[in-house]
């Protein structure tokens, strides 16, 4: 985690070629469903502690959720991200850096937002950034939520901007619980024109209910 | 659709029962969680229309959406709830009545918010109400709201207070489709500590357009 040079992911690259496109066209709130920004708000307003925007692109929930009252910073791997959410959000915090990386300490964090950050890494290797949320989230209280495309099985799709993951709400749910997490809500929402997503919010609380029943 | 006398259904029979209580627990829009509310307030922004709250119980969401401007009446089969509504909600219009003979010509209905009102509805029972819905809708542009409790397979539950019935998403989307309707989005929710719950929004606009893709 760092602001200088290292050679660029090939995600991070193919984001940094299309940074300004990507930002125009879903980098904003107004590109947000109402349904889609209550799951966020509901969630954010029960946690307790500094918020992290795990892969914040160009900032627009860092700034949503700043405007909340939160204490939140945005980090992310592009740098046309970071310098872009630095410019449009000049009062909010960002970092250029990896979400396996955290500049956060041990258990001092309140709630990781990771909106779509996870969704081009192959299933392989989403364990390390959840073992990294994991890390820096406050025990018991810390909060999680994953959003992400959902279907049937854990497939690659051909994104925009570069191949990412769709995964069953339950295949993710079990991959959030392994990780250490209790899993207390899942939503998944199909639009048509949309592809279908899907969310996933859990806590370091221990907790023996199944979710469903 | 009337005020006289008619002989009670078991699942209005149940509810008269138990209508204070039910409505003293759940027949307020604080029991409703701001995610849900959002679902129904988004989808109730896109209604050109006249709706009706079908099955609206104590009145609660047919108070709330006037309360957001549309016109809007309820309509419900369990006496003790329209007396209930009436004398809580004196500014708004409520029914005494079936689903299956909703008071409204063809086709003059904006939109129809049915949640949680087709649960008790034995699976081949389900498509009378749809039919009665699909009556009474503008073309296109009538919209429906579904809500309901969701599973793997179409079975009934011991609900708290008559039996009810949960179904897969799609099992619903389908059989609203077949009903003459075009599913346009649908949600899954699961929540720790409540039956896992679905909605189907559908509207009469023709569109070839998969929802899932």
């Amino acid at each position: 985690m760092s602001d200088t040079a290292d050679p660029l992911t090939p995600v991070a690259a193919a984001y940094e070629r299309r940074a300004a496109e990507y930002s125009a066209l879903i980098g904003t709130m107004d590109a947000v469903h109402p349904v889609d920004r209550q799951l966020v708000d509901s969630w954010a307003t029960g946690v307790d502690g500094p918020v992290i925007d795990a892969g914040c692109g160009p900032g627009q929930w860092t700034d949503h959720l700043a405007g909340l009252g939160l204490d939140v910073w945005g980090v992310d791997l592009t740098p046309a991200f970071v310098a872009r959410a630095r410019e449009h959000y000049p009062r909010r915090t960002f970092h250029l850096g990896s979400l396996e990386e955290l500049p956060a300490e041990n258990q001092t964090i309140g709630g990781i937002l990771a909106w779509y950050s996870l969704i081009h890494r192959a299933p392989d290797e989403v364990p390390a950034a959840l073992a990294e949320f994991r890390r820096v989230l406050r025990v018991p209280t810390g909060r999680l939520l994953l959003g992400f495309f959902e279907g049937d099985t854990v497939e690659p799709f051909d994104h925009t901007v570069v191949t990412a993951y769709r995964w069953p709400v339950d295949a993710m749910a079990e991959l959030v619980a392994t990780a250490g997490f209790t899993v207390t809500e899942t939503h998944v929402i199909q639009r048509r024109g949309a592809r279908p997503h899907a969310a996933v919010l859990a806590t370091l609380e221990p907790d023996d209910r199944p979710l469903r029943r």
